[in-house]
């Protein structure tokens, strides 16, 4: 296919990228900054514009990767191309697009992005939503080329994947830098917590969460929940969050013990 | 070393295993349940037993990994054997061996141990702390056996640590599940997640976990967060933790902004 990429952020970046690999065209690479346009079409060998009258309508495919609250402005200045048109986005939905254009889609890849280290495409989970049949398909199509897990997934369901994805990417990260702070109060490395963290990710890749929970919270082990609550005596927001999620741990073992 | 291992359970399994495999010996294998104490007694040649007076006096190290409230208890008994011996645990302070031998230091592994999964031990963080300089010096090179991270560590830094590691650990794992929960309300897989949490734990290997946040709190996103508790409406706790933890990470973005 012919893609044209409107955006030059994380998502901008790693989808022209595997589009490229895959065998496709990168025709235009739009951005509001010309570096930033510039610097992605370079390596995806497609001029730049930071123009969107300057599209090159020899394309099949605008794939919309900007931020959620101007994917509607941005279709409806594409919409006169009346070309297929898909946004990236997992909260946004289908329909910001259609109001412009019943030739439209989305193409969620559920993963976190940086710039600054590669990402093996072909496992990253891509959410496919077209307008209509022919769309879906063609879609799932070019999802395949470029990764091994393809999911048909409708507005609603993928809203409340954005939210999962928040619960297992975002709030994690948090609670990792909550850790390195707690460390760093008292003179010690994050280091010391880098197997730790990375092999809690790897034992749910195969079990569920909840098979594999560990902790005083489980246990429902008190001495040590209060003398931890005290080591974080002058942190009130930490004490809330300690006790609000160990509460959540107790109850999912009285849930589990209920379920066997 | 000539090692006796107290306890059956997690812990004791990997360590005996990683003791075993830098050619130590396992003398005898300690569990109140004679069949959980044959079981990895048989794993690592060594002699089940299931009374404390029934101990191999030509051993040079006492391995106490059991439950934190027992591991006074246990030292009680083993003291009269006037052997080294140390406890494997985050949360205990040395004084619980210290009260009844001079002899004593702390071993503990800071990883989460599964029976269903092999551990690398080699990069399992091992935290070292001796009732002397002599026995930290020992203890510290009976863990370069079978780690490549040892460190030193104090009582007071250690509990510090361990309340870290459920802040690393624990409560992420807490969080996955609840992620699996809302996808199984809408018929959705947890497959989807399992990239995206892998990856989240493989960014912070090499940034720190600020550096590398991303979600709808860090940009401030007042519409997607907004959006997000009137999906979780019908689930009070679930909001509540999304409003705390949203509310950490936007006053992260102000700390982090405020040092730069």
């Amino acid at each position: 296919m012919r893609i044209t990429i409107i955006g030059s952020g994380n998502v901008a970046t790693h989808l022209a990228a595997a589009f490229k690999n895959a065998g496709h065209v990168i025709v235009q690479v739009y951005s509001r900054n010309i570096q930033n346009a510039a610097l992605l079409a370079y390596h995806v060998k497609a001029e730049a514009i930071d123009d969107l009258n300057a599209v090159n309508e020899e394309t099949d495919l605008f794939v919309i990767a900007v931020k959620d609250d101007i994917i509607g402005k941005i279709a409806e200045q594409l919409a006169k191309y009346q070309k297929l048109m898909v946004h990236t986005s997992g909260a946004t939905d289908l329909y910001a697009l259609l109001a412009f254009s019943d030739n439209a889609g989305v193409f969620y890849p559920l993963q976190t992005f940086s710039k600054v280290k590669e990402v093996d495409f072909s496992k990253v989970p891509l959410c496919i939503e077209g307008a209509n049949e022919t769309i879906t398909t063609q879609l799932t199509q070019l999802a395949q080329d470029i990764s091994q897990s393809v999911y048909t997934v409708n507005s609603e369901k993928r809203k409340t994947l954005h939210l999962a994805a928040v619960f297992a990417c975002n709030f994690p990260n948090y609670l990792y830098n909550l850790a390195q702070q707690l460390l760093m109060q008292q003179g010690m490395e994050f280091d010391m917590l880098r197997p730790l963290i990375l092999e809690t990710a790897q034992k749910v890749q195969n079990k569920l969460p909840a098979q594999v929970q560990t902790g005083p919270a489980i246990r429902n082990d008190e001495n040590t929940m209060a003398f931890h609550l005290q080591l974080l005596n002058h942190q009130p927001q930490l004490q809330q969050l300690y006790t609000l999620l160990s509460q959540g741990i107790i109850k999912l073992d009285i849930d589990e013990r209920r379920a066997q």
